[in-house]
């Protein structure tokens, strides 16, 4: 008897992520890139979700990541880093993907300088998750398993 | 042998939460307050949590709960309504009250209108998780607890 | 043979309307509160309305009274006061109870302090009658008689 | 005996009335203009009112209308469309013809786009009533009638 | 020989001012509310004035009490917390009672966070005093003394 | 056999067009406005288009022009000048009018002053075409033929 | 022996201006329009000037009068009065003409509401006199006639 | 005999058009890119001229491309997708090109979001078509023969 | 028989203008500041008028001249220089001074950049003169004389 | 024994305080500077307060008497003028003092014109006091007494 | 005896900096950038530095180019380009890499449209050197020295 | 045989850095303005340049010592202090002056307080250095002479 396959998750992170844990550390914890994507692998494995990861510091390259993969999943995770409050370009490639999609931040952009309280991206997406470090991916693959059984009833 | 106590936490529903449920379902869904507090209990019963649930319709009264009431609370989760956006005096009351608190909102209200973009609580919260409907809260909690258990160690 | 019942109307009046009549008569008359109250209830009748009236300072309050009782009304007519500029609240509670109502406003508030031009209610009201003074009440119950009979047709 | 004079008003429909029925009847209503004149003129009738009705698309002509003839009036009612929102010259000529006026609107400005929620016509005018469509020309006569009345007195 | 009666001040005590003295006291000091009522109550018995103390974290508390018991006061000194930058009911009040009023601030507003600096209440009074502590309010009432001495003369 | 009857459209001149050809040949070119009407002229017959042509430097006589003679058109081509940054009636006027329409405009008005880089007649029309002086009008034309093809099929 | 001719100077009535002496004469002054133009003759003939002068409220003539007629004279005096402060067209027209003009005002108009600080149309002109009534015109036949003798040399 | 080359016309796509006619078919239609380009290239060749088609969702590799290939081309039609908005570097490049340019799009930015209503890069075009789907660049390239033409005598 | 005193009029140079025919002969003209002040003392006599001339480039002394000796004077002309924007200090020295005030500018400051574009200085004077280079003085002496005589009757 | 030496106060008066009691009485009341200088030296005698006292219309003048003379004093008093909203040059100066400084007005500047709201002075002060006339600074010395033995304690 | 190493400096060009030389000359002179980086180097070489030399228009490759190598460098010199004025991810990856930077620009971007007067990198660096040519970047490396040689102290 | 004169430089010093050494050193180093001026001198010196230096707090004598010297010298090199961002009449000063100019800052002013990140100053100079303490008037005299023998060529 077959069985359902597995969803697919995209985890997206976007600027300066691949220099995590190595500096700013009271602001973004001392967690590496590396070891954030073990954990997230491990999560996503123990919800039973296939998990890919993909970053990069370019625009163009986050928006064609979602342009050329995105029918390849069934969710976007994705922390947009300070593309977050100027990219159009990647608000644009979200909708067009049609993923359902979750904004994440390791820190409470609410609570941080002006510019960064505002995200051109959260009209694409289904919620956010804000301020939690490296907690906050978890938690939204977590949530990502729920809506999607949501969605399947 | 003493057991430790059940962390306690401060749930906190601002304006027009106690309509929940009964109009406007399709941004808010179809659940009442009562059956969401239920839930509330349950996942914090489950999660070893103790869980004191207060809704008002006024700013003076959530400020005055805060208040009065935040010594006895080791966190406070709180949805601020359409006070999110103005209501410095609620901003005030969690920074004084120093208890580790997340704003949560049913919708992501990065996505609706103009003012709602932008929350005067955020400053006084450790983060924010909005959108995920009533799967916000049971979110919260379980984040609080992650949290707590972080900073015993 | 059984009567249709009278269309029942909710009158509500925001912040420092208690003191209508003893200050500032040269903008908002010299009719009290109680005055004008009974005014309401006498043209009310004539037109055939079952009329309440609420009256409170606190915005928390006046969110109560709507969403706690919205539902025993068939139409609402309120003067916001000073809250007309700045409650959200107010604004979700009107939207929630899916009354049709009608703001209203003893000035012209277009004609005042640039501040008072803006109102936030507005958006959840099918119209506004603003600078007649304690007519612009008894004008709103005129109207919301006629747009139930419309309703009714 | 002589009687005395019925009360003159001048009642002022700006750009785009002509149009009135025919189109966007989702907002504005199936009443063509001629209907609506035709209703305006019976109800005037029967509050023993002398009413003039001007119609232009042109700012320029509803200037000079007021300017030229405003001395033969009593009262103003002015529906200044599009022109509510910029024009200066308007609101320079009701000022100066000292008529008392009330700004009528067919739908409720305050709810539409931002650029329609400012009037510069409101500090020229005594009140305002908006939002309820063709009831709005005929609520301002009977209130103009209460007004002269009042004055009277 | 008929005594002429003491001059009789109200003293408003904005929201979160309950938490005087336990909270940020590098900010606000270490002095609780009742201290400094028991010290606003000496030193207005050493100046011969008739003091009342009211506290509330309600913006419509606040109004209720000036507008009911308003008159029987000769003024008001009133620190309206974070009210001052949105509660246009409160000027209102203010306004509406007629009473001399003094804004007082614990901190000096103006060299605090930007939405800090605009006091929409200071219309509404004679004169502000900011950023002496409790000491603010003592020399409000010295202020207010001084200022009904002239008055009588 | 009947042939069917060739598509009319309406093209509309706005303020100081009347001037083309005689004055700021920099940036409008030296072509008469009389010039550009034979060459429109000629170019409509060529697309099997009847062409009606009218200028107007009064903002009310466009408005007059497009509400009384619209629906003797199919398409509207519109250079609405000065008018192009604040004439919201010339907006509701091309909405009401149904007529689906091309803004065009000499000079390219997003790399002019700030105040002519935005256009609130845009919202009502299909496209624009600016920039290419009398050939903007050409290829609306052009434009409008194979727009008017692609509904008939 | 040839006499050269007299200058021609354009004089230009803005909206409002038919009103002149009417109406609130504690800004503009008791004279009627009739008699600032015979008073404009007078001047301009004792000067030498040949003078012309031309009022409409309609924002569509003024402009039409300066691209017909502009050419038929050496200097343009206007008074834009509310189309000032809005009127790109009319700015677009002088521009058009190529006239040397100064603009005039009744009133200090940088002394009055906000709105009225700005001008659309001073960057088209010389120069501009406000605020001495209707002097302001008479200085400025004078400051004509100089401007076109420094001009001649 | 030696013939006179061919004008080359470098068509340029920015961010999500890769996506072209798989997404949001109700804005963009239902061609996709690849269909686009070869109707673009039947069109040039009908046109007789030389075309070469680049799209990048990179803001870098767009400024590379016109950067490095600039000189090799005697046009340029460029339709920037989202960085219309943002992309200084962008308005740089074409600028530093020298090439004659025009900004397509294909819907009309004017009548969307506030935020597409600016474009930074029309300053270094010569024009913009936008609004007509694929027909914006079919015009574009007739426009770009045009312009070639008249310069060329 | 004594004679009526001549009326006594300050003359008053802003910044800046001591270097006056030196630099940017194209804006200011070619005429130094002392040949400036020698023609405002001939025309000042021809007029019957007592004249005194101040210049200076520091804000304080400006304020410290009108202060100190705005009492000897019946009127004051003065041109603010690059203080014309931002001297708050200089507008309340006007006001303080009671003296009916002329603003005047070599330069058309309403068509220059746009900071030059506001007056703070205009709200305290009765008028102002822009644009026709060392004329604007001249006729602002010219228009003093007028305006006082007109007091006088 | 040696006597510990009596604080010294620093009294800075900005500009047009020069003319205290002279003009607009009734905002600044009719006591002239010299009167207001004697009584500010009898309660600085009184309360034992050395007391220098400063003004001028100059701010360059202002900023150098703190610079040269800051190290000489215990305590700064002063009244910014009209340089309150603008000088930046004066913040610098009072924070480069490094002396606790209390800024003063006469009227309630909160409570006056938009642009008096705001002081760039305030973050560099310990406490405000407006409003109260020439009390303002007798409070002031109070205050600077009292914050003086709280530092010695 | 083992010699200190040599201090690293990194130069990063950003956009359109590769088309240096080449075009709009006026602004930014006629040096290539190969010639630019010869000079670098040389002057370099004569300060005793190492220096490496990175151009990217691509602000992905910038960010990456800084966070990858940024660790093998002990100083930052670096034009954004026109990335200067939006990108939060530059100014990220700088403050990040903990380098000291200088920010440098060819022409004085002060001095020219607004756009390009604020930059968003600044708060990351130590300070900056704008409007000197080639000559900018030379400076910035003497600097880079001085800077060095003073942290070694 | 006749030597060609040293270049003459005139250094300027704004407001509050008569302070400099004094306070805030962590700011502004601990430097006197003597050293300053000392330093300066022998850089000067060992440069080949004729120095002079000024000071003043006040705006006035800054413009006045540019006006009235200005012809003495070949080169500025000024420090405008907090005059930077407001001083209009400094701006035209150095304008006027036609002196090349470089400003120069002790703090890097695009990473301090947002008043201070904009300078209405640098449109009237050639370039800027800010940041580098004292060194930034050094770097500023060496690049004068470089500039000075680009011009020389």
């Amino acid at each position: 008897m077959a069985e359902s396959p597995k969803p697919r998750v995209l985890v997206v992170h976007g600027p300066n992520l691949d220099r995590l844990g190595s500096r700013e550390k009271e602001i973004y914890g001392d967690m590496s890139l590396a070891d954030l994507n073990e954990e997230i692998r491990a999560v996503a494995a123990k919800l039973g979700l296939d998990c890919d990861i993909f970053q990069s510091n370019a625009e163009g390259d986050l928006v064609s990541k979602i342009n050329s993969s995105g029918d390849a999943f069934d969710f976007l995770v994705i922390n947009p880093g300070a593309y977050t409050h100027t990219s159009h370009a990647l608000q644009d490639a979200i909708r067009a993907s049609s993923l359902p999609a979750i904004e994440v931040h390791l820190s409470n952009i609410g609570a941080r300088e002006p510019f960064r309280r505002h995200s051109v991206i959260a009209p694409a997406c289904l919620g956010s998750i804000a301020g939690f470090g490296t907690f906050s991916y978890l938690m939204a693959l977590e949530m990502a398993l729920s809506l999607l059984e949501v969605r399947e009833e």
